[in-house]
């Protein structure tokens, strides 16, 4: 490698997506190229450089593009999307990567490695726990710190020590990295969490706090984990650690927070259920075990989106 | 009884209530006192009269008050609040009622009758389908007709003379009702179409027809009907007809209805959950049929429910 830098391309470049993006960016040896649609926040990061607030404070040289012609062969990529734009994102980019080019989801939910697989042929499956949001154009806030945890996705795994060679850049960078031969305990234990909580935040309005203090409706979430738990026990994944205990734990140190899902439903945007608790779901399926309660909020969740449609019906004059 | 009239003591005077109240007010041997709390309607009803439009035509003479003591006794009462008052409502209009009067819930849901056998001895069942809406002060606009069934309720049974009576009434009014040895079965069937579609709505905002056609939601409202149809079996209750074929029929023949759970939750009202998804829960553990998906709904209505109250941590100031 020597001085070659390494070249990494981050596939959305969201909050998230910004994280990673900058803190590689204020490395020597790593050359950052982030792909993004938005392009009041490309024009920002091409004029400015990307900033990150908040519990970080970057300023980091990045170059941005909506347009995937304009990024060189990179080594690596990282996919920071939305899950369910994966495919279309994936489509956009699969030309910035060669053969020997490792990418890694640190997206939400399951299912995203298995669509990126279709693209490329070196993936990892990531989990990420650092969060924030956009302040404006380039200027990202980092509201949580946390650990990253990559490793070789089953079928389309990318090298270990390719897997160990972007744990150390991001390390070095400042997003503490673990790289594992099995990153899929890490992943479960967070789809867990989030398939729980997220979809009852957007189903009752409620805080992650407050949604723990009702008895019926903590019940439901320890109803959710409990399917969760089984999928993974047959799918013969050990989890990192007992989800319940995260979910207790969330209500005391962010007992305010609304998850994301709630953000996006009370945005009228779609959500992540199909990675999220369909993803639990379908794994279910696979593997024979029943996941009636999941099933039950995809329902709703998809009802829920299908809502902000407009009502084909009512503009033609159905029945009153 | 000869020439002494028949004196009927509606409890609630909303839209259901106010049907009962007019329909039976225009009979000549029919005294009608109604019960409610909204001063401005019970001032235009007795300035004016009660008025019903819509499906019915109706200038009634009906005598309303929001103070029980001054209603005389009553050989009939009809309770037609929300379920949630059923208890407060009963409280005050108790002394209406003597030793041989009899009192019909026409309410939402399970365990109306079981409060209002607290406070007297005769206690009708009642399932009743004609709905409405108010229009304004002592108006009311008639929705929907439909049947009304009534029976003894068990244990504190009304006697069987006195249900045909007031059936007799009602048919003379121009409510079609049905006098029934057991009325468990018409309220069945209803409870479990409510149960089953009510919250789902209030859920995902979506119209009745709307739910109806979005595949996975229509598989939650079947399997919340299977499990209110296992209870009613276990409960060794008869129903009238397959739910299922009753939500198909209303997908046709009301589309555009918007349940009035989902009103409820717009106008951040409490919902008639508990005499609902509850209802069916309560009875589950009764007879040992497990009903998680209804305990699902009912977690997540109560969170909606809890989401309108304010938030005390964060007036406090909580963690962020």
């Amino acid at each position: 490698m020597g001085n070659v830098p390494m070249r990494v391309c981050i596939v959305g470049c969201g909050a998230v997506g910004s994280l990673f993006a900058a803190h590689l960016g204020s490395l020597e040896d790593v050359e950052v190229f982030a792909f993004d649609l938005s392009s009041e926040h490309v024009a920002a990061i091409n004029r400015s450089g990307l900033r990150i607030t908040g519990k970080a404070d970057i300023l980091a040289r990045v170059t941005a593009s909506d347009d995937p012609s304009t990024i060189p062969p990179c080594d690596f990529g990282i996919v920071a999307t939305k899950s369910y734009v994966t495919k279309s994102a994936m489509e956009a980019v699969a030309r910035c990567f060669g053969p020997n080019a490792s990418v890694c989801s640190v997206q939400n939910g399951v299912g995203n490695e298995e669509i990126i697989a279709n693209y490329v042929e070196r993936v990892m499956r990531g989990t990420t726990f650092p969060a924030g949001h956009v302040v404006s154009p380039g200027v990202v806030e980092m509201d949580t710190t946390g650990d990253t945890w990559i490793g070789p996705f089953e079928g389309h795994a990318a090298p270990m020590d390719e897997v160990r060679r972007l744990a150390d850049a991001l390390n070095r960078a400042g997003m503490p990295t673990i790289a594992l031969e099995d990153a899929r305990g890490a992943q479960w234990t967070k789809l867990i969490f989030n398939a729980a909580t997220n979809p009852v935040g957007a189903l009752t309005g409620l805080s992650h706090g407050r949604l723990c203090e009702i008895k019926e409706v903590r019940a439901l979430v320890s109803g959710l984990v409990a399917e969760g738990v089984a999928v993974a026990e047959a799918l013969g994944i050990t989890l990192d650690s007992d989800p319940e205990d995260l979910i207790d734990h969330a209500a005391l140190v962010a007992y305010e927070h609304r998850a994301s899902m709630l953000q996006d439903v009370q945005a009228r945007r779609p959500t992540e259920i199909d990675a999220l608790n369909a993803g639990v779901a379908v794994f279910g399926v696979q593997t024979g075990v029943p996941t009636p309660l999941n099933n039950a909020i995809v329902a709703l969740i998809k009802g829920v989106e299908q809502s902000f449609a407009p009502d084909v019906a009512t503009t033609e004059g159905g029945p009153s």
